[in-house]
């Protein structure tokens, strides 16, 4: 066999499929053989990977074919049917969708958490949720040395978290609002996204019986996961703003044993993939950390209303970190093993 | 004496001097003369009241001359200076700044909150930060019931929160932004305010030692001396997001006694001055409650992290409820006294 590996990039004109060879061209991934697959809709399309056009195809059991890792974002429907399909055919699948996240069977990886997890898959791995990658990359190392005992999150999310057709749609009802024309009517989201504030991701299906989001469900059910640590307790809110790229979060901290800011920030210098910024007002901003990989952590300070108590400020491209640079740096693990 | 009251409006030519003018009128405040004061610089501007142009003059002592009640909005210097001479000259200042609202001498009131201590004032009455004001609203029931031990709150705070001209910096943003000029330079705010979130209000003065931020205090000290409880720890992170008006918040919060989703709708069903959207999909948002007197609440729920918890979405027109509404409803109460 060659040096390099047969990718499949299922999913490929998405938001996050773009991503995907965006990252692996960077990171110089070393591909042999890379081909693109979406929906019926895209097939004929074509992406650029290296500087070269890649036709896209329908996605059939043709992309398992002598395929080293598939990476899938085409949504969990997808990813319920394919990932297996793909798995024993030989393929390692890292998953994008949140289809397979919570299956005991499948490991929940963050690279700067939990690598020791990717070598447990049996050709099924999940990329977590963006809202929770972020934030339990910040909180790994002082839950290493503190203990987490409750997170208490509330979340900015971009709006291209819902994909290029959500981005399009905050386009849209901007340029109107300029043009005098009121804010065009919303189709993907449950209200009109511009100048406003929706506390409800998804878009649909998004209440259980208690009244809690599935994104939110997410962040509390794959914090466990990934931290592995059942006891840590996350209460969450999740809300879409109209920010295009970078999601934010207000974390607030109760830990086991206590740790002053200072002890944080030094904490965090030390960790993999986090960017501390921590003058006050050198805060990070959604805006300002589009296309870095890194996750941006500021705002460090005492939270003096409970014992052991912190908040802090946590910023990342939901694109990137949140989803496709996660995925590509578990390749990368499989790569090297 | 006829009927009716001698008006003065300090700072009449601001976002809330304006909205001051429009409240009085829809309320029918029973005004006799009203007049209009504001910087040199706005000298000469007309403005209007019950549909009549109103001329705005210089402020000078002569403002309260056979003036009852006198609503300033004209930023803490210009109370600190001229609201002991208005009330030393007679008129009942209700001052929409900072400046004397952690006075102990002054009370700081929301109507619907701790109306009594309207009639303790000797001269000022402070109305509270706008964010602080729509929070007491949502819990003042509730921690009459229930006992509130402590608060989590992330804000999502309006342009027009910073006035007039922030308003005009984020649609040149918006503007140059769909343009395909980028985004205009910031101005009044540390970084650009469109496509984007920033963890720090005010703009300038914002942290203070602890690396909390002005705003984060006021919310803190306002809370506990409107509520008559300094016991209330409130734990608060105050962002601006590119909304133009309504503050959205998620309240996170922790009581003595257990106290039911169902039976917090309850209670908030009975609370004056608030709206309850009960079931979840209907969560305000601020975008549909722009211009609105209310204080809405949605996505009430457990929060299962902690003993006693409760979780919401509080949403109100920072103009009014957060400003001039509350200050000119303070002025009924004085009106009928």
């Amino acid at each position: 066999m060659a040096k390099g590996f047969n990718l499949s990039i299922i999913g490929a004109t998405g938001a996050v499929g773009l991503k995907f060879l965006e990252c692996l061209d960077k990171r110089k991934f070393p591909v042999r053989e890379l081909r693109a697959y979406a929906s019926e809709r895209s097939e004929g399309k074509v992406v650029h990977f290296g500087g070269k056009p890649v036709r896209v195809r329908k996605l059939t059991e043709e992309a398992f074919e002598k395929c080293d890792i598939a990476l899938f974002s085409a949504g969990s429907g997808v990813s319920k049917e394919w990932a297996p399909i793909a798995a024993k055919r030989g393929s390692v699948v890292v998953d994008n969708s949140s289809a397979w996240r919570m299956d005991a069977g499948v490991p929940l990886v963050v690279p700067e958490v939990n690598p020791q997890d990717i070598r447990k898959h049996k050709g099924i791995i999940a990329n977590p949720n963006c809202s929770t990658i972020q934030m339990v990359v910040a909180l790994k190392p002082i839950h290493d040395q503190a203990r987490i005992r409750r997170v208490v999150v509330s979340t900015y999310q971009a709006v291209s978290g819902a994909g290029g057709r959500a981005l399009e749609e905050l386009r849209e009802q901007i340029v109107s609002s300029v043009q005098g024309d009121g804010l065009a009517h919303p189709k993907l989201f449950p209200r009109p996204v511009a100048y406003n504030a929706i506390p409800m991701i998804p878009q649909k299906d998004a209440f259980n019986e208690e009244g809690h989001t599935v994104e939110e469900i997410k962040m509390v059910n794959e914090t466990k996961k990934i931290m592995g640590d059942p006891s840590i307790q996350v209460c969450a809110t999740c809300v879409r703003v109209p920010v295009r790229t970078g999601h934010s979060e207000s974390v607030i901290i109760e830990m086991e044993r206590p740790l002053s800011p200072t002890e944080a920030v030094a904490l965090l210098r030390k960790a993999p993939g986090v960017i501390v910024k921590d003058r006050p007002e050198e805060f990070p901003t959604p805006l300002e950390i589009e296309g870095k990989g890194e996750v941006f952590v500021g705002r460090i300070r005492m939270d003096p209303t409970v014992k052991n108590g912190l908040a802090m400020w946590v910023v990342a491209d939901n694109l990137l970190k949140g989803a496709a640079l996660n995925a590509v740096q578990i390749a990368e693990h499989l790569a090297r093993t």
